[in-house]
């Protein structure tokens, strides 16, 4: 008899485990994947770039239709919300998203992977037009819309997080004025203070006065007749603005999973092991709607990432499947770019590292990426932390030209292998004068954290 | 009383020796280095991009100048040649390159710096003008000038190596027409075969017709005048020329180590010991005239390179001042580009894996670089090497777009850190759609391979 593989939710990690188990020929199961959603699989980390008209059509972010999946023999429920799940009698219920009605669905194995929603302050008249948050790929459409018909061409932005950058890039290469406005004392606080304050001079100083960045200030209210025409912050400062772009962050949709007695963890983020397994059985979690484990603080976290979900799915379809697979956890590498700079990370930054009991040692350069007489050369500013008593590389910061990034995962590479700082220094790194340094800014950053560590 | 340093050779090794002597204060000492040449400390590496026309003047090529050195208090004595090494006496003879004259220079602790120089083929006429081979930064001078002043652009380059392929990218954006003529079956024969004839077919490509590669065939004698004007292959193939580049390997200067009783070893390269010390005492050796201890091979190879020097310069600082440090060897990481076209690889290929006797997977897969729906999205082309048995990478190649060589730097981190595939293929790497997909393709490699080793 086929077993019963339901999966709700359709962002990521549900596609991801549809297309594994369709590939998985030994396990002989029905899939039905039910979303409240009109579309599954689409790319919401290329919403901004769509926005900001790098990408013509919406239709590009999709990744799968659910007509490639149908053809391959799964079923798609377009429309289809899970409102209940009943673990003991191992069925879910649906409601059709049009009609209201529903209907009870059976399953042998379920995965739960209803991925993450945009936080909505409660700010005075947030239901105005023209204030949008960004997730779905008809927000992004909303948006652009609105942009391209925009005649002030004034924008506001809250909240300083990643989508909150990406969306000021997006804005301010259509040639809006923006204000962005952070609650915190710092513009993307997953990097340490003084980063943070680098990345914010930096945008400034590209803006040509375009671009404010406000910070330890809130959004007290919003003004308009029937769309948004001021902001009013808590201390009082008023905007005026076409557009307001919401991202204060993202919560887990975990509400039905606590619902039906499925432990949560971090942030309320559903508590997974290492095979993907939540605490009922039969029922496996994936994707933005689940809790990490965070290999460096060896602790839960709730980092949401596109990279993890596809891993986890991958994992949850391998268990699910009755074969072993195991995901050990993450280390919060990211990255994104606010016009042509590069900002990324992985591992801990020194605040968090110092917040997790590491005793720390940190070393911030700034060198040319590649020979200085190569004309193509630029600053890349890099920042190793480093724990004092291991020498073990807790974690890195890097911003700069284009491959930033792929020098941070060159320093995740080593700090998931539990490398310390002397054997990352003789790391044999690629050298010409077109790509590197002869001693790699990495290694550089390294040499000075050993060099302090063996004088002591 | 002050320990007598003495330094013989000018490249990268030597300089780099000096330069970490005069920051351990802790370590009184003379220093003394001998160089033949009218410089030291430059960017051999740089010569094709002077010689293209990136970089103006040569002067930018000169890391360090010995006046520099001279104001901290170290000797850089020019053109003085050391001719002998008399270990037991603890002296070495120079000699005035212009005057002939010589000198006994005591030491206490001696650094052989020599590098390594351009093999010269014994072909008839090789001594004809306009034909050159690029090591000193007078070569590049010349090439640059005797290429701006030609009429026909007409070149030849002898070699299909990596300066082979810097200088044919050189010659070709200058709008010349070049032939590039290889011995071997494949050009860059440091990758495998498959990856070689995809490089060349893309050169080639892209060359428009001005770039033919011959290979499997070699230079029988070159004709002309006083100038080089044609190019006789042993096939009998005849081509008209105004330039002729010879780029057909290096080799170790060691024969004042060798005279001197000191061990070599693989390619006749000083063998040196993890602190670079050679079988004399108080005789250390660092840079391109000493052998490397292969990491994966665990094997003596010769592989100079100057990233490698420079990290074996601070070694050997650090342990003739009298302190303890370890450099444990390469992984054989390089890069280098073709008009736009990054080719980089570290550890070992999937033809030398087997010729050191290792039961090889590999996987090579062609994927976008960053999300399909981004327009700078190109293709890049990954081979992963993974030995059956105890599943650790044994190597990577990556062709592509400008930052190939930054994953496989990734990779790099990995092998020295003795990663399996199935830990590397957890890898918490940066994700956003401008820099890569939700599954990098240096997963997805590694996925493919895992999945393969899984199966049986």
């Amino acid at each position: 008899m086929k077993t019963r593989v339901v999966i709700i939710g359709g962002g990521a990690a549900g596609p991801k485990i549809t297309a594994k188990l369709l590939r998985t020929k030994e396990f002989d199961c029905s899939i039905d994947l039910y979303t409240e959603e009109d579309m599954i699989s689409y790319s919401a980390c290329g919403l901004p770039y769509y926005v900001e008209g790098l990408i013509e059509s919406s239709e590009k972010l999709i990744v799968r239709k659910p007509e490639q999946f149908e053809q391959q023999g799964a079923h798609i429920h377009l429309q289809k919300k899970c409102i209940k799940i009943l673990p003991q009698e191992h069925k879910v219920l649906v409601q059709d998203v049009k009609t209201q009605q529903t209907e009870e669905i059976e399953y042998d194995k379920l995965a739960i992977t209803t991925g993450a929603r945009p936080i909505i302050p409660s700010v005075k008249n947030i239901q105005l037009e023209n204030i949008f948050t960004v997730r779905k790929v008809q927000d992004g459409i909303n948006i652009r819309n609105k942009m391209r018909a925009s005649e002030s061409k004034k924008a506001v932005i809250v909240g300083g997080g990643y989508i909150g950058i990406e969306m000021l890039e997006a804005f301010f290469l259509n040639g809006f004025e923006i204000y962005l406005i952070e609650k915190g004392s710092h513009i993307l606080p997953i990097f340490d203070a003084e980063i943070s304050d680098m990345i914010k001079d930096e945008i400034v100083r590209m803006s040509n006065g375009k671009v404010h960045i406000i910070t330890d200030d809130a959004v007290a209210a919003f003004q308009g007749a029937n769309k948004v025409e001021k902001v009013v912050t808590e201390k009082g400062k008023i905007i005026d603005t076409d557009i307001v772009i919401v991202c204060v962050g993202v919560a887990p949709n975990t509400e039905i999973a606590a619902d039906a007695g499925i432990q949560l963890g971090v942030s309320n983020a559903i508590r997974v092991n290492n095979r993907m397994q939540t605490s009922e059985k039969d029922i496996y979690a994936a994707g933005d709607c689940t809790e990490k484990f965070n290999l460096i603080a060896k602790n839960y976290c709730w980092i949401p990432l596109g990279s993890t979900a596809n891993k986890e799915g991958r994992c949850a379809a391998i268990n699910l499947s009755g074969q072993y697979d195991s995901f050990p956890g993450v280390l919060g590498s990211a990255v994104t770019r606010y016009d042509g700079l590069t900002l990324s990370l992985t591992g801990l930054t020194e605040t968090e590292a110092k917040k997790y009991g590491f005793d720390v040692i940190a070393s911030t350069m700034t060198k040319k990426d590649r020979a200085g007489y190569m004309p193509s050369a630029e600053n890349i500013t890099i920042k190793l932390v480093v724990d004092k008593r291991s020498k073990k590389i807790l974690g890195a910061q890097a911003i700069g030209c284009g491959d930033a990034d792929k020098r941070v995962n060159t320093v995740a590479s080593a700090i998931q292998a539990d490398q310390t700082v002397d054997q990352f220094l003789h790391l044999d790194m690629t050298y010409a004068p077109p790509f590197s340094t002869a001693v790699d800014p990495l290694l550089s950053a390294a040499l000075v954290i050993n060099n302090q560590l063996y004088q002591t």
